[in-house]
């Protein structure tokens, strides 16, 4: 048992525990982090193995607009590339593969166009009116609680593909199905990573780098950083706040004292620990209706990168809800070796295939690939890898705590408010990026501010601080075409063509009838 | 540390944990009881206090066909008695009071009346199709699991006061609001409870009787039987299972070992457990998702009986919302001695109020109560009670646990399987009146014969076992009037009164073109 008071206990070790740690350390700060796992990292993990070299099996991309993630990255020396686009996107359903580029797949068929174009125009006009600190001040906020993302989809959308490829959407950016979530979460989640086509996009977008070795590099070269005082395998069972100091046991007994404590794990986690004093009543009842997504990440490598001879770049999207695969990355290392696939499994195709061993989901990913790239070359790989997120007891499943409708508005207030002599972070407290790394950084910052304002070192209107554009990567504005912009909704299509249609027998009539006389 | 090894460790000592107990007590088995509280009763709680004898601030109410509770509580010398029901009910909505007898409040309007009737009818129907003891298997079951039971009422009625009358239904048993939670968890949650009716009736329902001396009885009459087996203050951090022997580990670091475990608290509350191995991914992604209700029990008395004076039965619902009290319940003791009226504060409301003290939620209630019962008298009360179970760690809420939209479905059928040495009672888990007392005792004696089997004591087909009805306690079947049958729905109404209207056009236009000469 440790009787020796610390400044400050922060309660996991991932990217929002660790750059929190980082930032009261080098402010001078007696920092301990204690993470439950044999390893830092969190929701980011990095394997390595000989055969090939490295791969994320976690938190994996970052992007322009991303700018603390990227600032902490560079100081600990970690370098970005961007991440293969070469050549076209494939989009899946039901067996029919349509080829395209840009952002959304284009359809052939023009009403489907018509349709998804303005499905998001609408989503990205909603996520406007959603201020990004406090989504439940949104003049609509309880009416969009009040409904699931599937209602919302089966409103907005006409067209059975379009309405598939909202829903594959929104599986691929949460891993859960739009029927268990609630359209405010929503609606704010994406107003977070600032719109539907920052958060989909490849280059300009959330998808455009990748860390050269693996993301789990930031949370070992902060991990170098404060050496010791980060503390593996040590899960907390329970945290006693006395008013004065904080208590804070483990498993095996050890206790640490400190004047103030950092919780930086996903609020759904914070049930694994006993409060004393217990938490207030919504936040008790609040940490039990924020579940995790449910996402296994796979990587098949191969002989070459087959895809790119057909001038694709890898990247697909699903849509039909019967494939094991939602969504392929290409994972070729930046100088081209290891050619690879990363294969995102989600929602219910994750809950179908838990059971399932590795050897039958690699098979079935090939075969889906021989599928969608259109050749039995997929079959063949030379390499497996796959990580079930949804069986690591210390995150609960990925990427990200979920709101079921209701839980935002009656709860989520509450959800980054100070307790005690607790503080709160988590990449589910960010207001920008929230559930991406970048997020973890804010609000493991914020957190960490929150301390250093409690203890007198710095001011409470420092506590939250803007950051500055990341030189290396700069985001730019999309450019929506003139098209986008003024194309009719189905609805409105219709109406205009109806109108039309009226035009036209009118004039019909009155010519038979007047003849050239009136022009 | 104890090295004894002990038959079976039950965790949580409410009423299905030391049911489940005491039946493998009779049984032979060694058992220790490990109870994270400083008292037994889990949900019930009966509070005593000179100045008003007792009061049950959870859990209390008891009908026929809930023949194990019944049972349990006779073998344990606990009597019941029929709650008053002599005079009318009131149903309060936006400043209107209905004064009504029977299951339903009478509206005046005819058409509110048509459409309530329909409503809980197609309720009655639609949970025929559900089988008790896996829902999941219901022909609709994905159809009714993906939408909200909000959804359900905005499709089903079409009178504003009925929409609210059905919403004030869902809200007082579930202690959820209907956007919340699952059509297809309510509509399992009601059919095992066999009814509509069963479950709302006073009456030849579950609310016909309490037991003399409140409910808690029944876990402190199983204490005295088990004695020091059951540790209070033992809330358990760890469960350890080897394959052989299972190593349970409590806060201060005290072990007990066993042969098995019956693991007896709500879902939600596993996640306090840290286990190992842990959780498989589907029951570590299910127990983030099925919340506990909110409710907060208040309890006024006053110098006398004053709504029984007036031939009201002290029974109230309120369906407006906006209203503290939800529901009221006439709560005399059985003598008549202590005049009192049990309120129950719910889903919004109950969050809404979290805040405030216990003066103010006392002085609410009683202007409400000055509102329904028409008198100054209720602002005068002698004494108050309150209990908020979101405040008890080791509740999380209540009555039970609820599912959010596509839970059950995906999740659900995971819930009561055994996983290695470990057993699961608690309400949540019984297929009759589960999150009612008689819940817990099937759920809780299941796992203990469950446990029996495991040790070979008892064969595979004695696990689970009918229950024959309690004697003292009959049930008979509603009936339901002929006009209740054949009523139509105010769609069929509408229907029926469209073709009149043609036939009687119709006749008129022919009696004015043939006059007579066609009869």
């Amino acid at each position: 048992m440790t009787t020796k008071t610390h400044d400050v206990i922060v309660i996991g070790a991932g990217i929002s525990g660790l750059s929190s740690a980082k930032l009261m350390h080098e402010a001078g700060l007696e920092v301990i982090v204690l993470e439950a796992r044999n390893r830092v990292g969190g929701r980011t993990l990095t394997k390595r193995d000989p055969s090939y070299n490295y791969v994320d099996v976690g938190g994996s991309y970052v992007g322009p607009t991303q700018d603390r993630i990227l600032r902490l990255s560079a100081e600990l020396g970690i370098k970005t590339y961007k991440v293969h686009t070469g050549g076209d996107y494939l989009h899946y359903s039901r067996g029919k593969i349509t080829r395209f580029t840009g952002t959304w797949p284009k359809f052939r068929k023009p009403f489907t166009w018509l349709d998804i174009n303005n499905a998001f125009r609408c989503m990205d006009q909603m996520i406007k009116e959603i201020p990004v600190s406090a989504p439940w001040d949104c003049p609509r906020a309880e009416e969009w609680d009040h409904v699931t993302v599937q209602q919302w989809i089966d409103d907005v959308c006409w067209m059975i593909d379009c309405k598939e490829y909202v829903r594959s959407f929104v599986v691929a950016f949460v891993a859960m199905e739009p029927e268990e979530i609630s359209l405010l979460w929503f609606l704010w989640y994406i107003r977070s990573c600032e719109s539907s086509r920052r958060i989909a996009q490849v280059g300009n977008g959330g998808q455009e780098r990748k860390f050269h070795g693996g993301s789990m590099q930031i949370c070992e070269g902060i991990h170098r950083i404060l050496k010791d005082h980060v503390k593996l395998e040590h899960p907390v069972s329970q945290i006693k706040d006395n008013g004065q100091l904080v208590t804070v046991t483990c498993h095996d007994g050890t206790t640490f004292t400190s004047k103030l404590v950092v919780v930086a794990v996903a609020p759904s986690l914070y049930q694994k620990i006993h409060f004393e004093p217990c938490l207030p009543p919504l936040r008790s009842q609040l940490i039990q209706r924020v579940p995790m997504g449910s996402c296994i990440k796979n990587q098949v490598w191969y002989e070459r990168a087959f895809w790119r001879q057909r001038d694709l770049n890898g990247w697909s999207s699903a849509a039909d809800g019967m494939t094991l695969i939602g969504s392929t990355v290409d994972d070729c290392n930046p100088d081209a070796s290891h050619p690879g696939i990363t294969g995102f499994i989600m929602a219910d195709r994750a809950r179908d295939v838990c059971e399932w061993t590795p050897t039958e989901r690699c098979k079935a990913t090939c075969e889906y690939y021989a599928k969608l790239f259109g050749t039995d070359e997929a079959l063949n790989p030379v390499g497996y890898e796959e990580f079930n997120w949804m069986n690591e007891e210390y995150s609960g499943g990925c990427y990200t705590s979920t709101y079921p409708p209701g839980v935002m508005t009656r709860f989520g207030k509450d959800l980054r408010k100070p307790l005690g002599r607790l503080r709160f972070a988590g990449t589910e407290l960010a207001t920008k990026w929230a559930g991406h790394m970048d997020g973890a950084v804010e609000a493991g910052e914020r957190a960490a501010r929150e301390v250093l304002s409690a203890l007198g070192k710095i001011p409470e209107s420092k506590i939250w601080q803007d950051e500055s554009e990341f030189e290396g990567c700069p985001g730019f504005s999309f450019e929506i075409s003139v098209t986008e912009r003024a194309a009719p909704s189905i609805g409105g299509a219709l109406k205009c063509m109806t109108f039309t249609g009226v035009l036209v027998v009118a004039t019909i009539i009155i010519y038979k009838r007047f003849g050239l006389i009136i022009w």
